[in-house]
């Protein structure tokens, strides 16, 4: 609506955001629709990117998935993990993707794989055409209980993650447990990281699931009744901090906790840590900042340390480095538009913003970490 | 809101989108706040992207401005026109946006130029950290009343008319009338075009403006009482149009009248046609389709024709090519869904959509319109 006033002109919209999270067993079974869903299937045609080590297992069922339903796909095999998440390739789908072509609104792109490369498919379905719709299929831990369920997209520039991107809202997202069975132990773990996050910032049931049914359930791949109950309770906890809050006009989230001093280690150890590992660390420095301030009661910074031992996700102490982690949270500091709303437990579950931690606090936090992890 | 059901988690939220357009005298004057508007002040920083021509017109005033308010900003000189349009230039621009730096939210990149300028300083704005706002200034006819009053931004890609972008409200639009006293005719002309295409589809109280004013409004550069009628009129009925379709859910726009033909005519011939000259084109090959199918009687195309003889815009007919047209109508049904959703003027401020043009059309229209020209 426009009331034209002389001299100013308002404009005043609003617009409907909405997509649907669904689990599904054996997504790729010629007898299932989900793939297809919100888009065309009658002379349809679908973009479809898929994670290579994915593409290594599953191509020619996704081949045969397509052909069974005499859909013309493009079909992309793309690198999964931070290598995958450039603006070089970035590009190079949308130049793939601009000589298939697509419709511009019923025929998704469709994206099989870790948080990474949804991450990247959905910012070229955000900037094809000024956005086409997407639907995601994560196939790592990371990319079900994380990056799949929330809206945000992007590519790393100019040496820094996820510099450029958007929120883009997919259509769906399809949660098939399944693909988790063939993940390599350190890619579970990678995924768990943020799962314990979760549990230590707001959900104290979860921590608990954890402590009793967490091990079992990384050596099973998730795929036992427990893991199934972790997976999901998990995704309702992400969706309760992410959807009154899609675009992030609240920039104190809960769901940030342990992204606060990742963001320079993941770049600058990039070979060496994965994104849950990155995270890992700075929850535990995070939750020595808390214990050194008072906030959190020694009890429960012990379960914490605890329940990290028992998954057996430790992570390498020795990547943490002072100026690196004051820099990262200098750059957190722009991006939370100039405080640094960093979140910090004050007991398992529950969690409190700072906007003051010091240099020499980190400093003492490493130091206080380092001589609890001693052997 | 998310509400879990066990297998399936539905995410239902509405976002608002508000911005204004602000009719303001002397942007660059120290004493006035329009363009530090919708951010912080003190201590504040600005991201300020000027037209190359405008730079040297009014450098010295913009950087007096921002010194006189003591804001630290980093003033960047960007040519104008589709040389900037570019992946790489946007690109460049990104780069030197994160070298800056600024606040996440309260610190808008400010965007002082003509359309193409406006739109890919919209998809820095859109893209860096997923979003940071920005402020246009439109400098040149076509900005004004067309670019920067809607939400579209964007750079060419693939040798093809923004084939990337997204819709990225500005926070304001400032609009100074007086900037456009020092523009050459022929981009004058340039944004006229649009407003020959409003009037045309949509209001025939401006097609009535047009034909009396029209004329002397173009020689005194809008700067007379009518001209700015003529102006306010326009922008009017652009927000009519667009207000309640931002996103373009509605693929059947009123404002593509014009813009079906002109996309393939632009991209072929980027040095000789304009954008308006391309959309001028098609508009009246359009009419000769809408005359040929005895939708518009014969009285208004005549007056269209009148209008564009007194106007002085009549356009390079030679450049009319069926083959080229034709596929850019084929590359228009991808981006309208399937459908082709033409407007064709049913009368002087009237419309309707025709989805089966046919090739042989548009080659006898191009003759007539070639007959109906002849001197």
């Amino acid at each position: 609506m426009s009331g034209a006033s002389g001299m100013r002109w308002q404009v005043s919209q609003t617009r409907r955001v909405e997509y649907d999270l669904v689990n599904v067993e054996d997504v790729f079974d010629p007898g299932s629709e989900a793939l297809l869903s919100m888009g065309r299937v009658r002379a349809g045609r679908r973009f479809v990117v898929v994670d290579e080590c994915v593409y290594r297992h599953h191509g020619p069922r996704i081949h045969a998935y397509f052909a069974h339903h005499r859909i013309q796909a493009r079909i992309v095999p793309f690198p999964g993990g931070e290598a995958g998440k450039t603006v070089e390739r970035w590009l190079g789908l949308l130049r793939e993707l601009d000589d298939f072509p697509i419709h511009r609104r019923d025929e998704p792109v469709i994206a099989i794989g870790g948080g990474a490369l949804t991450d990247v498919v959905g910012f070229v379905a955000s900037s094809y055409r000024r956005g086409v719709p997407h639907i995601k299929v994560p196939t790592t831990l990371m990319g079900y209980v994380d990056a799949s369920v929330g809206i945000k997209a992007g590519v790393n520039f100019n040496d820094r993650k996820n510099r450029l991107g958007s929120f883009e809202p997919p259509r769906r997202v399809l949660l098939d447990r399944r693909l988790l069975a063939t993940l390599e132990p350190r890619h579970l773990r990678n995924g768990l990281c943020e799962i314990v996050k979760l549990a230590v910032i707001k959900d104290a049931e979860l921590f608990g699931l954890l402590e009793r049914h967490g091990a079992t359930g990384l050596r099973a791949a998730f795929q036992d009744a427990h893991g199934g109950d972790i997976l999901d309770r998990a995704i309702d906890g992400m969706l309760e901090e992410l959807a009154p809050n899609l675009f992030e006009d609240e920039l104190a989230r809960k769901v940030d906790f342990g992204h606060t001093f990742s963001y320079g280690l993941e770049t600058r150890f990039e070979d060496r840590l994965l994104h849950g590992e990155a995270v890992l660390l700075d929850i535990l420095v995070s939750t020595a900042i808390a214990r050194h301030r008072g906030l959190l009661a020694v009890g429960h910074a012990a379960r914490i340390l605890g329940l990290v031992g028992r998954l057996g996700i430790a992570p390498a102490l020795e990547l943490l480095d002072v100026e690196l982690m004051w820099q990262s949270l200098q750059d957190r500091v722009e991006h939370r538009n100039g405080h640094q709303r960093v979140p910090l437990p004050a007991a398992i579950g529950e969690c409190v913003f700072v906007d003051d931690i010091a240099r020499a606090e980190i400093a003492a936090s490493i130091d206080t970490l380092k001589q609890w992890t001693r052997p």
